[in-house]
């Protein structure tokens, strides 16, 4: 816990995602909604095959899910989600002739089943 | 909002999955519960590593995941699903000696920390 | 249903993925909790594009999603999450110089619009 999936449509060629999601990592770590930052697990995934709405023109996406444990409040998901959507539209300039949608979801991790095991290494 | 995966096993190869996102892309304007064809965003995935069940027969699945913001009533939920179901059913034939699950699934966006830009290009 | 994601980072390199979904998948019908070994359907995913936290050493990551029809009470999920884990820590020896994270995540399917379909082929 955070989980972060970022899934984008990999008409977003020059996306360096790898930064992306160091910058992403940084976000939640600035929020000091987390206590330790290497909790924050982030992991990226390019489409190739999607389809936004049902109309010709070219169109891309990028959704951040980001997974937290169940019972912080709405205000701080909301400081979240925000950060992270901040962080997306400094990553990603618009593009003539390619409509681009970014979003940011939050949602909770029911806290009592989850399990965790920690290999130090 | 909304956004649809499609995850399905790879031994479905006969698979248009490109044709398939659009005609669910066209049930979901056709429900008329989205204001902008242009904000559902539907992407899709084959998993090479996969297993159904502990059997030993050759098995596959196809899952959709519809993810649409909350407050919508459980039978606005049924009918999207179930219109959904439908075009899976038509673009997906039984197929002798391989057992088939066609699944819909329709979740939450928690409404409140859902943020969102769009960057018409 | 159940629906199990399992995706983890790909410098975990020699994890046998098909031998571990499999082992994933007799936990959950060696539980009790579902009528038809069938209904599992598991699949895998590496991520080649990930990021623990914001600290430069080594890290890894593997994540179960488990996805049942919700009903279930919060003990036998915390049973399920525990013999996932317990899967996951077998499979997975500690590696010197590689930080790895198991976790394993339980989430209800909302059960009324949940739409399925069995071509038994």
């Amino acid at each position: 816990m955070p989980h972060l999936n970022l899934e984008y449509s990999d008409n977003l060629r020059k996306l360096n995602v790898d930064v992306l999601l160091l910058r992403l990592n940084h976000a939640l770590v600035g929020s000091g909604q987390f206590a330790d930052e290497a909790d924050i697990k982030s992991r990226a995934e390019a489409f190739r095959h999607f389809r936004v709405g049902t109309s010709p023109g070219e169109r891309a996406f990028v959704h951040v899910r980001l997974a937290i444990l169940s019972g912080r409040s709405p205000e701080v998901k909301t400081l979240l989600s925000s950060s992270l959507l901040d962080v997306l539209r400094e990553a990603i300039p618009a593009r003539p002739g390619l409509d681009i949608q970014l979003c940011v979801e939050v949602l909770d991790i029911d806290r009592e089943p989850y399990a965790k095991l920690r290999l130090p290494g």
